[in-house]
């Protein structure tokens, strides 16, 4: 796996001293030019080119009334991002970021759509997961086929010049394994972790807390340790296939932007298969939902946004994407002190 | 002045629990768009069409050493606008804002620059303010002159149709007029609100302390009592023009973005001033400078950003204009759950 080139990092640090502004002024901006400088790698690094994939699957825990929406949701939200009517395809069309969605397993039948607002890949492994609460979610051989469908997703679009990877997802019930998988991961309680997801109420946010505790304590029976064995046992197929999206970018030297609560499920999977994984990842935003703070913390990572979003499609990841290209901008076009004949500090 | 059409909000929050997402996941940019329907004012607004303006002026106060940077850097910073150098070129070029500097008092002479990245008004009223620590920063006629220039600033942009009035900043030593203000409008202490500005030190930040507590006691003793008062007694010509930008804005009903301490504490001098300027105000980031937040809260505003800025020239506001349009796009963009022939919550 290659490592960010640090030197460049020193460099950039160096540039954004001489730049016409008071050291330090442009906070987390800075910060990030510095980031990207060690692994796009460039002292001075052009525009992001960013790719989103949004991988799509089923879940068998949705029949235990752990989701404010119907299971069917998933499959129509398809159709809805190929015909352009959702939120991420709004984002991406204002920041012009070419759209894949991948569906890795949705349960529901769907006629094949218009590709107008997206380009869609069938690679349906299951149809969806097993009932995590009650078996584990995936066979061996379906956890590892999913991870490989993201991870080829990854070089691919390395292979083709992007300098930005963004993984998104849609699965009805799917807070529920990336809650089970934080918890898994990390230590933390389902009750610290489990949220609200799409909108339960507080009943129904009492019922999820104990299906992912019999969840866990199924799986834990089973003989889960590695992070893969708790991915397949309480996992997801989209979220495999993100966990091997975010470890193809590493291993490809290319940036990963996370997105909301299930991508960070995913990103900790792939960091505690392998930690090297964790140089290449961004946080973009801290959502609303309930335990996304403290897996993000798990992560090292600190979010740019928190605007109380919990929507997923990676939204919230889309609506950083100008703020990143804010960041290498200033940092590649602003004068320095000595090009603009500006004074420099008479303190420090 | 003109009144938000609250009916057009009403419209709006219900087109946004018609959506294909869980009602409320997109946080802080439904808020967003149900504010801004009541005041461009439209159910589903149109894109915004945004201007900037710079207002630039010297601070007599700088003499007292209050700032990391010479007098001269207002003059050399306002040719570095002009030459497109600066952070808010950068901004302003990634997001499509046409950028007008309006100098309202620099000190410095310089030359008539090319106006390639920017337009240039030379409105000077004086070579900067009186040091505020010793006397008045402005004579009535000046603050009343400098109030003029903004708020007819803000009535052009929105004949020309502008539905999104920024205004930005530069002037060496003005964070400490606009502690002043602060603390003179809000009632806390200056050691609460003084800050670090550009970069000084812990000693030069205990000295700015004293300066600023000089000035309200001058200013008390001298009568100070009406927020046009104090803005002439401690605050700026850029100040004073930024507070009538804002007046003028509202007169105009058309929003106005603030950016960071010092266009906070302008726009609190245009709410003591007429209350009824709050309802067309909205925040874009809280900086890193010590006692914006408080400011911001004394204006009842909530901030969308918090990278630990600290720049000024409207740049945290510009970086704010992607997510507003965000906000509208996904607003007016989105497909609805019968649209779409999504299956909406089975429970809420």
């Amino acid at each position: 796996m290659p490592s960010p080139q640090t030197a460049l990092s020193e460099i950039a640090r160096e540039r954004q001293s001489q730049l016409t502004k008071p050291a330090g002024s442009l906070g987390f901006l800075e910060d990030l030019a510095i980031w990207f400088a060690a692994r796009l790698p460039a002292p001075t690094p052009t525009r992001l080119k960013p790719m989103l994939a949004i991988f799509a699957a089923d879940h068998g825990v949705a029949a235990e009334g752990v989701s404010a929406f119907p299971a069917e949701v998933t499959a129509q939200m398809v159709i809805n991002f190929m015909n352009g009517g959702a939120a991420i395809n709004v984002l991406a069309r204002q920041h012009q970021i070419s759209l894949s969605v991948i569906d890795v397993g949705v349960a529901t039948d769907y006629p094949v759509p218009a590709q107008n607002s997206a380009r869609l890949y069938r690679t349906p492994i299951a149809k969806g997961t097993a009932n995590l609460r009650r078996q584990a979610a995936m066979s061996e051989a379906e956890c590892s086929k999913a991870w490989q469908v993201g991870h080829a997703t990854a070089f691919e679009a390395a292979k083709a010049g992007k300098t930005l990877l963004i993984g998104g997802e849609m699965g009805i019930a799917n807070t529920t394994a990336a809650a089970a998988l934080i918890c898994a991961l990390t230590g933390y309680q389902p009750a610290d972790i489990v949220g609200h997801g799409t909108g339960i109420d507080t009943q129904a946010k009492e019922l999820k807390i104990q299906v992912v505790q019999d969840a866990l304590q199924r799986a834990q029976a089973a003989g889960a340790h590695s992070a893969q064995d708790w991915l397949r046992e309480v996992g997801g197929l989209e979220i495999a296939a993100l966990a091997g999206f975010y470890a193809g970018a590493a291993e490809a030297g290319v940036p990963a932007l996370l997105d909301g609560f299930i991508t960070t499920a995913a990103a900790l999977v792939a960091v505690k298969d392998n930690p090297a994984v964790a140089e290449w990842l961004l946080a973009s935003h801290v959502s609303q939902e309930q335990g996304h703070r403290l897996a993000l913390s798990a992560l090292g990572l600190t979010p740019m946004l928190d605007l109380g979003l919990r929507l997923g499609e990676a939204s919230g990841a889309a609506l950083c994407v100008p703020l990143l290209q804010s960041a290498l901008a200033l940092h590649g076009e602003m004068a320095t002190f000595a090009e603009a004949g500006v004074a420099a500090a008479k303190m420090v």
